[in-house]
């Protein structure tokens, strides 16, 4: 955090939808430089004349107490209200300025001027899809209720804790895809066989591992001291674990340092899963 | 979908990383053309020049086979690997290319050309926030572990199947916020009160309504021809909900023709709950 006496820089993400396309462009190109010294706010659903002037006027507002230019980053379809706002004596970047007429003479056609389509119910059926991969996530979540491998694109499989639900869930939400997952118990990591649920299912196997160190962390912060998240114990899981991926042949990804959005993309890589079109 | 003797131009969401923003930025910018002429593919985690030269013989490829030029939306922080892919043929359009030399001028600063930073763990706290706030959202559905909620930011209320967890786990997932749920019982829906569980957490209170035809066709998918599902049932419920919301001034939202993605924008904007940063 910057101090209160210095004067931060004022980002705003504006759309005439929710944002969302504005602020994933904007905290991108502002990766590439000290983000400590702005100010980010989104201005949503400003989709009228009136909300743009008044848009406008907080922005200049900003940018007069600070005395610093405020950047806009936007993703606005309207015409009339990318117009008022590039007046702003903000440095205005609006996506749709700066590439639809580049792929207009590309694609040899005009754009539709469709408002706000992106993060909406564009196409229903795409959307019900999400939905329902996002309850079939939640309902097959650690293994619970096995009688639905049959509909998983993809099944993760992995000790307690390694990440498997969050990624599961990100699939869904964001992708569309059905993703269950396993939890290997002490006595599949026992064993040499594959568990008895997951052997019809081998194509759609998926094997998470992370570091023991980090997963005797995680485990800790949940039940501090017990034999759970001892590190000997959580050693020998994973040190079983990657043994039976490998003697099953099965993908896994160390997730240690990874998102969830970057193990979500090595999985949909991995096992070719073809991303929902947008 | 198009015929198959049509040829299809292709698309690629190309990127040094999970290709999430090339994805993000390149499908709102399609919105305003006609999808269904194109094939979208993504091409994540090209970070090297051999990498990159095999993306470009894949890229010129379909281009040959379709006779129609492909598109490139990319985010490369690599100089090594943008200038290996504007050799294409293809329409090659970068985020940093385009945004970054503009933004240089207005800070007054040279970028920090730093690889892959959104969408990966750059700032470890801000990526811990989230998971924390993912498994806050599942270990409070549904009103489970009703202790919790003095963490939450926002507490959703609404009748069963209105949407409620899925707009909680994308709030966490996509923001970071603690969000929990309610689901109003037909006891809560008979009183005139609060629910005792929420009355100590009124300013935190946001509720959910539905098209009543819309949540019986939802709970029909369910349990068809239930009295949970029945269209007079659904319909009493909505109304004794809606009663609750204004007799208790809480802030409300009707989701009936809105994505997770919309609902949560209105929710965080309504309660002033700032976004994280990313």
């Amino acid at each position: 955090m910057s101090d209160a006496d210095t004067p931060q820089r004022s980002i705003f993400f504006l759309s005439d939808r929710t944002g969302i396309t504005a602020e994933t462009l904007g905290a991108t190109l502002l990766t590439q430089f000290d983000e400590r010294s702005f100010r980010q706010s989104t201005l949503p659903f400003i989709n009228t004349p009136e909300k743009a002037r008044s848009a406008l006027e907080y922005i200049e507002h900003t940018g007069r107490a600070s005395g610093l230019q405020p950047i806009v980053f936007s993703t606005t379809v309207s015409e009339d209200v990318r117009e008022i706002l590039r007046d702003s004596s903000a440095l205005f970047l609006d996506l749709f300025d700066t590439f639809v007429p580049k792929l207009e003479r590309a694609l040899e056609t005009k754009s539709e001027h469709r408002e706000g389509r992106a993060h909406g119910i564009a196409d229903e059926a795409t959307y019900r899809s999400r939905i329902d991969a996002m309850n079939y996530a939640l309902t097959h979540d650690d293994g619970v209720g096995e009688s639905g491998y049959d509909q998983a694109q993809v099944i993760l499989v992995a000790p307690s804790r390694c990440g498997k639900t969050p990624v599961c869930i990100y699939l869904a939400m964001q992708h569309g895809v059905y993703a269950a997952n396993y939890p290997l118990t002490d006595e599949d990591l026992e064993g040499t066989g594959l568990p008895r649920a997951l052997k019809p299912y081998r194509d759609k196997l998926y094997g998470l591992w992370i570091d023991p160190e980090r997963l005797h962390h995680i485990r800790s912060e949940r039940r501090r001291g017990s034999s759970y998240a001892a590190l000997p114990q959580v050693s020998y899981e994973l040190r079983q674990a990657e043994g039976l991926y490998k003697r099953h042949g099965l993908p896994y990804a160390e997730t240690t340092n990874k998102s969830i959005e970057e193990i979500a993309t090595l999985i949909m890589q991995d096992k070719d899963i073809r991303r929902r079109s947008f």
